[in-house]
């Protein structure tokens, strides 16, 4: 069996236990008899606890960005279209891998080099988010000093609204929404919202 | 002095240290010396590096907490203007204590008894703002089964959406938004949307 789908298979095999168990209480023993290897082979591998735990992290890391990446690549869809897309793409992702979100985080809670992938993976997605944002705003013929400050902070609003759901419907899973739901609640929560701010709408606390 | 002042001070101390340097790189002899008293009093009063790290977090927490409970207080108000006034003031409190930010920032990544204390009180948070919702979608009129579902979600995106402000406006200090200007943001982002929810309003990928 060639190298890396050995690799794969202790790593979905790790990513199962880091989840379920946690990083402390997973067991190498119990991730080499899931993946079908020995213990000597894990080790050969991913050299440690920590590395395979690393490993884990980064490959979970790059397959959420890269879902985002992807559905948002419509290029000629407007900026509407492709956040729907890009959110609902995130969500049926987060739902079909409650272990790789669970194992993110945990990664967050587990000092700082694990902390640091999972900061540097929000910063790349809010960055895919202010660009769609930005071109959103310029297509509705924002003024663009101000567009780009007020994007900056919609870009962190909406990715942290949407980790905080996709944690939220992780443990509601079964009895939860399911993701087109859950991107329909978020899409719903802010768009209308942008869509006025666009258009130079403020919500303020007297006048409504 | 009396022990409730000094050990303020402490925590004062604490807090400036831990958020600067890092839990690990935090030192109990600077730590003394900015509270001006002796490291064994540190000692005697926090016992250990460990506890006067999670009595920083839990002040951290119980002012955070109090400051939105205090912000929502307005119970004849209707409910946009809590949720404005709650806002606000969660991000004054944010803005005007950038290192207890930073510690409930760390408190997340430092293991899981710290981590603990920040996912309870965004619980107890989350927990305001959801009944603050559901008041403002009975007054719509809102049917209350569908309302309570998508409340929940609204109130995990919408505290997702506040803690990641916070966080971004933390490291944009001085050049980033003041804190009325991030509560608008985050108000206008979510207000119009929500009103055309309750109002039963829906975006569809379609239908624009």
């Amino acid at each position: 069996m060639p190298r890396e789908v050995r690799e794969r298979q202790m790593l979905d095999a790790a990513v199962a236990a880091f989840a379920r168990h946690g990083y402390q209480s997973a067991s190498m023993d119990d991730i080499a008899e899931a993946a079908g290897v020995s213990k000597p082979l894990v080790y050969l591998y991913l050299k440690s606890k920590e590395e395979l735990f690393m490993a884990c992290v980064r490959r979970e890391v790059e397959a959420l960005v890269a879902t985002v990446r992807e559905g948002t690549r419509e290029l000629e869809a407007p900026a509407d279209r492709q956040l729907w897309s890009g959110l609902r793409a995130f969500f049926t992702h987060t739902a079909a891998r409650p272990d790789g979100v669970t194992v993110l985080s945990r990664a967050r809670t587990q000092g700082e080099p694990y902390a640091q992938e999972v900061f540097a993976m929000r910063a790349r997605i809010t960055d895919i988010v202010r660009v769609l944002l930005a071109r959103a705003a310029q297509d509705a013929g924002c003024d663009s000093a101000l567009a780009e400050r007020e994007v900056a902070g919609l870009a962190h609003a909406l990715v942290g609204a949407a980790e905080s759901l996709a944690e939220w419907a992780n443990t509601t899973a079964g009895e939860g929404p399911s993701a087109k739901e859950t991107a329909a609640t978020l899409m719903n929560f802010c768009w209308t919202g942008l869509d006025s701010l666009m258009r130079g709408e403020r919500w303020t606390p007297s006048g409504r």
